[in-house]
């Protein structure tokens, strides 16, 4: 069922869901605050973008255009709805195709920074159990894996350039091995903990392409000990 | 200058140090409770063992003997001291030779459990500055790097058998490539934490010989919390 929601306390911005296809997670809200933006006129790209909440979030911080891909027709067609009732057509670019067509838009060492939430999880045949299609992909690695993902980043981001991902701890390992692999290189880590006591439930991670090796692991933030996520990590 | 310490809280134990050359940190600590024993039966051995705080600790829930390497013969002589004022002889058996030669001592796929305690930083010619060779090879990668500790310990573990290393978290990209590289295959990863706000200082990871990918991140570890680190994992 379609819906228009509040992004949470990002006023005034309005966010179209589809309960039945594709509804934004917190996991969204926190890449996006997690990303720093290095000046006004950065060139960002926004990977995997659902409804677009990444790109909105971000519209507060840029001067320059905003480009997010998003494979699925519908939910593409969410996207570009949610940029027009928040009436950001002009800055924000919603392109609905496949990202290993993004040489067809773009020449490589284009952007300043690349964002992306990818699929989550490694595709098994039975993965789609008790699933529609469309929530199947943007939550199974059927259209996207990591390692295909990391080769669009190196190709779309210029050297030095920044990219944010966010994702599951449980694939930390295989996702720091094509970190390296692609001198995608880790300058930043935060883990995500329900509360006190649990294990992380997410990781963000910030990389530099061609950097020296060397990273910070942050302070752990405990999700239930804020009320708001806005400017979380520019507390 | 050489004394004979308390090991912390580890009654009744004392250890033999030399403030000129090496005395053991919280990271062994840390490491050394860390490690689970699969049973009183399992076949352990310790790298890089420094004066043999980490086999010392084990002792205490092992009934079989417990192997452990150290390069440096003043060092070595440190920890063979510490065994023999501890009465613990008979169970452990300190190697003072080069890691690299450990097929001279034991077949491959011996051990059910291995335990590192490596050289931290990479190793660059102005790294020795201020500093003696002593504590130069024990904290820096001048004898045994990270490819040729997972070179070791993929030879010396069992299939299935579980490896523990303690580290810088900065390192940890390079760490979990060269996990997966050699299908050491991380498990478990405890970041630790000087206190609540500041960044990891110290990382403890778990991994298994040949598992499939996935791992947990526990919950974060602040240990200005503790005043005790006894079975701080165990709590």
């Amino acid at each position: 069922m379609r819906e228009i929601n509040d992004l949470y306390d990002y006023e005034p911005f309005k966010i179209i869901q589809d309960s039945d296809v594709f509804k934004f997670s917190l996991d969204s809200i926190l890449l996006a605050e997690f990303v720093e933006i290095p000046n006004k006129d950065a060139l960002v790209l926004d990977l995997c973008t659902g409804n677009a909440v990444v790109p909105l979030i971000l519209s507060y911080f840029l001067g320059n255009k905003i480009f997010a891909f998003e494979i699925q027709d519908y939910i593409a067609k969410l996207a570009q709805e949610s940029v027009a009732i928040n009436k950001k057509n002009d800055q924000i670019s919603i392109i609905n195709d496949d990202l290993k067509n993004i040489k067809n838009y773009f020449p490589g060492n284009s952007f300043d920074v690349i964002v992306a939430n990818p699929p989550y999880f490694k595709y098994k045949n039975t993965s789609l159990i008790n699933e529609n299609i469309n929530k199947a992909i943007a939550r199974h690695e059927i259209k996207l894996n990591l390692k295909e993902l990391f080769e669009i980043v190196k190709f779309a981001l210029k050297d030095n350039g920044v990219f944010y991902m966010v994702h599951l701890p449980e694939r930390l390992e295989e996702i720091l091995f094509v970190c390296e692999e692609y001198k995608i290189v880790v300058k930043k880590i935060q883990f995500i903990y329900s509360s006190y006591g649990k294990n992380a439930s997410m990781v963000l991670i910030k990389c530099v392409k061609n950097a020296n090796n060397g990273l910070l692991v942050n302070p752990p933030l405990f999700i239930n000990e804020y009320t708001s996520y806005k400017n979380i990590f520019r507390r």
